[in-house]
């Protein structure tokens, strides 16, 4: 299959580069029946979008999303649901110097070799504007859960650059511009964001993920495990370099004495497994950790080839964030959303005879 | 789609359970022309074989593979090939004392939960002989991704417990009962899980995945990315609990300037990113690393819940690993080479007319 | 994907060749639940299987299938199901006269000229016996579906050459060795088949599907239609040459004012749409109409090509029916039971808070 | 998978409603390097049009298509490309007096009962008019099979009511509003339509297309056969009733003698098996018979349901074909070519070693 598409039977494909006519993407599968609007898909666009503040790129681009479809009187109808962004801040004149360099850390190099064509302004497909469209089909899916079964899936920023944040109140990390739970350090991760933007560079994060109400059941061994199918949406977001489920790499030091998760009359004691066992969901908190790296483009000039194989010099210059990080907390959001409501929906497929008889 | 499959164009499709009659496979989609015998597939089943070494289970178990179908005079004919393996050394008596008790760790209790039934015997489907399929695909994938291209996939332990292994020696890998790559380590490993053994309990590990000679242009963006394709076939073997690729979770320390590749005339100077950019491999060399679980069968006894829901205490008997990563090295070169395998033939689809230009 | 899967809730993936050491098939997607033993299988292979009467191939494979995985104490575990046929009754030696030989209306030449390499034996992979499988996993989906829902799949003969019948008694056709739902034609066709088998030659046949108490709301438009599905499933029949749905080509001939079914308080006046109107099921019965060609494997010698390019005749010996189409009858019950039963849950999956509802 | 999607390598997925702001697609999969711009497009779709004659629907829709991804300085890019046509001449308020009443022969019916909500403006998602997104795909797919493997596709009426054209001049059918290959026919179809539309009835069709050069190994047996998905492809498309390939229907009454194609050194002798076997191009011409029903939208009136149950009586105003089959040639050609493009992609990856190797 060609590699725009996610999910089986909530289906997400997209398409659109970044300074083409526009971004859309098609979602597949959504159950009839839910009420839904705009405003719905643009409070969670608002959140990923650059300008959000001082730390995010300023390139004004308003992602204003548009329903084409699969709509009806304000209520999904059960048919495909077609979304559109038009773009219209983008300055391709910035990147006109470079359209023939490649820039160390993008994808120019394998789109060019791969495809031997690429569209170079403003990363063309491989640019995390097309993340848009992840965040609107996940504001879909959260809605979804949330109404039918009340998941309410978190995302908070627990670690930039060597400065960690411990997770002290969800809800208030939608209330800084670093979706930083750990009210202490936003004047810490203030003033080091400061300076990693005065030197143009720019400095890698960490994202954790919490997802709460989740039903037991979620999940299909033995491939398309709920974990193994996060992983690969989580990894599928540029810049996405690691992910953890549970205990992740601390695993490697605990014995099995110490990471098998006891189970009470009062549920699971501990949580190490991180709400999934055998690849289906246990009924404990989803719990993710993702590594992203720093952008890699940034103001410090670096040795790089051109398209004629001769060595250059490249400086990005452009609009972009010192810590991308940030903005890919909702699109963390949303792919962890894409999943379960994806797996939700195949589970009720199989295992409809279990659901209802108890 | 039900979850027993992975790969689109390449693609594995298991049945079987641990103490069923047989486990067996489908292997659709294998270029038609590979010189092709068991004892292929053997080579690598022998190295994930329990009782392969003091550390790993003693259950004997002998995985004779069977070629069932697809291959003509020692060729594959480009036809769906069927493998089987019997089982014959299952003692199901060791389970009959756990037949209604939920085992912390397990799948034991999603299993339940999800399906209403359970086979509880040595792990039903849950088991990790389930990954008898895995290798023998992965085997396959090996042989055409290194006769065609000289793509070579090695696996290694960096890491058990505390023990951290430098890669010193790739083949010197695979002549310890290890995988360990660091000579120096051995005694070490040896000694550490001696110990383990002898308290009854398990450790966690970390295995090193790296590929050579990997051509430019494999992957497919924007979902399934080659890394994410990765992350998704190795997260859903049994205790993964997190994945890197390139610079993995140490990216969130680094800055931008630090963390991008610098391509020169004698190509990349570094290789952070781990050998794909933008989702595509940009011909450096491919580096994961996995963190596996320590089993959590163990013989310390446990508190847990039986399937009336009452509290009782648990003992696991049975024949275990102590360090199950160590036979999961096998396992993960051959979901690496699965999927490796898979977008190879999807990239010679979409993109035959500039390889055949090039 | 590679081509020997069909379904994608619940899927079917098979191999085997005609002359191989085995066919198998692994069906992904079975609820759990489900009473099944390897009885309910072998009642609808035995309807298949040639040497059942005069008309149909005298060839003794005792098809007798084994259930490898995905049951426990007689009930389905929503695990994959593997199944095997072991190939005893094979003559190999039957088929080394014309091992570089092209059999006109064959796959020979396809398989041979796709591949590069071809498993002349008994057709390979292209042997009517692949068709076991599906004949299993449709005894699956009739099980499943008459418990749960008491839908009926009803298939017969309606002609063979001139000779056409009409349906009189379904039940009967289960009673006759033509599948024949009109008893006055009993003798007629046996006469006919008589004199086709005296000359060494085959003939076509009509195969009508009736399905019976299907619920309302079955089928994805708009590509995956129900209709569009079972023409899949069908056409992927060896032999099959054409499909019809309700009125079919007679459609061509009718008015709107003709086709259109009135809809009253007593539910649909006629049934020209054959059950399905924009791609999901309406209630009605499902009636299909199938035409099968005559086999081209008969002992009148024609004109051919060796591999060599060369011009030589041949005359097939073998076993093989005069008829084919007969035991195409429980082929294409079976594969309409999978289309329905992955629709099935596919339709529950999306639409279960409407199904919960009403 | 949700069923908005056909295709894997090249794949496309739709959306949009018949009075909806806009229909538009994804294809994904196109191979990178091909010209392409909306001229391209845009003269299918004008051969498909309402208001093209007299004798299809007068609603003056200008589908102008818009390509708004996918497309880099003329030359397809390899990532996924978004098309779009918005809905300017809509008349919703014909549809106002039947908002609550299922007009027979519509999927009104079947949509309602399936999600519980049903946009009845025009037929909704139903519509016809969202095969202007197939014809738009099957263009792209046309153009690159042309121009890499002159691969042409013909589509032709060949039947309406009772009178039967003869394949005379395929390139005549393009000069003719009715697409009729007998250009002794042309006025008798025009008075047997004047008559219909006089009635305020209509009639059903029956298309023939007929694909030359195409290449043989096209189509992965067993379930994905080059026919079985041609089937499915076809008859997924609105108001098809049957589909044949080759002898099709007639094969019922041939002997096995008459209609194996026999293979000479210049080629075969004849095409029963219309250009496929073993579900496996075989270099032949595809020849494919398709039946389409009347519209069922006409002026005469007829008894029905209204949504709370009760009778009532329905006449469909509206602007409607008398003859649907004829809109519906260049359909059923972009269908056609659909299939082909992704059988061919397929083919590459799978069996690159052999094409490369002859």
């Amino acid at each position: 299959m060609a590699g725009n598409s996610i999910g089986q039977l909530f289906r997400l494909t997209t398409f659109g580069e970044s300074h083409g006519i526009a971004l859309g993407c098609i979602i597949d599968g959504v159950p009839p029946g839910l009420l839904l609007n705009e405003v719905d898909l643009q409070k969670d666009l608002d959140r990923r979008r650059p300008g959000f503040s001082f730390y995010t790129s300023k390139r004004c681009e308003y992602d204003k999303i548009k329903i084409l479809s699969g709509v009806f009187n304000g209520v999904t109808t059960g048919t495909s649901i077609g979304l559109i962004i038009k773009n219209n801040d983008y300055r391709s004149e910035d990147y006109i110097n470079i359209k023939n360099i490649f820039r160390p850390g993008h994808a120019d190099y394998t789109y060019k070799k791969k495809y031997g064509i690429y569209d170079y302004r403003g990363g063309g497909r491989s640019s995390a504007r097309e993340t848009t469209m992840r965040v609107s089909a996940g504001a879909i899916a959260k809605k979804y859960l949330k109404e039918k079964l009340n998941i309410k899936i978190y995302g908070c920023i627990t670690q930039i650059g060597h400065i960690k944040c411990k997770i002290k109140n969800l809800t208030a990390a939608e209330k800084n511009p670093f979706f930083c739970p750990d009210p202490n350090k936003i004047n810490k991760l203030h003033n080091f964001l400061k300076t990693i933007k005065k030197e143009g560079d720019s400095i890698g994060a960490k994202i954790t993920i919490i997802v709460k109400n989740i039903p037991i059941g979620i999940g299909e061994p033995v491939f398309d495990r709920l974990d193994a199918d996060l992983a690969h949406a989580i990894m599928s977001i540029n810049a996405v370099k690691g992910i953890e489920i549970g205990d992740g790499f601390n695993a490697i030091n605990l014995k099995g004495s110490q990471t098998r998760d006891e189970l009470t009359n009062n549920g699971f004691k501990t949580n190490h497994a991180g709400g999934v066992l055998g690849g289906i969901s246990n009924g404990q908190y989803i719990i993710l950790n993702i590594a992203i790296k720093a952008t890699t483009s940034i103001q410090k000039p670096i040795k790089t080839l051109n398209y004629d194989g001769n060595e250059t010099i490249i400086t990005t210059k452009g609009r972009h964030d010192c810590c991308a990080g940030i903005r890919a907390v909702p699109i963390a959001e949303a792919m962890t959303a894409i999943v379960l409501m994806d797996h939700y929906l195949r589970y009720r497929g199989q295992c409809f005879d279990v659901i209802n008889n108890t």
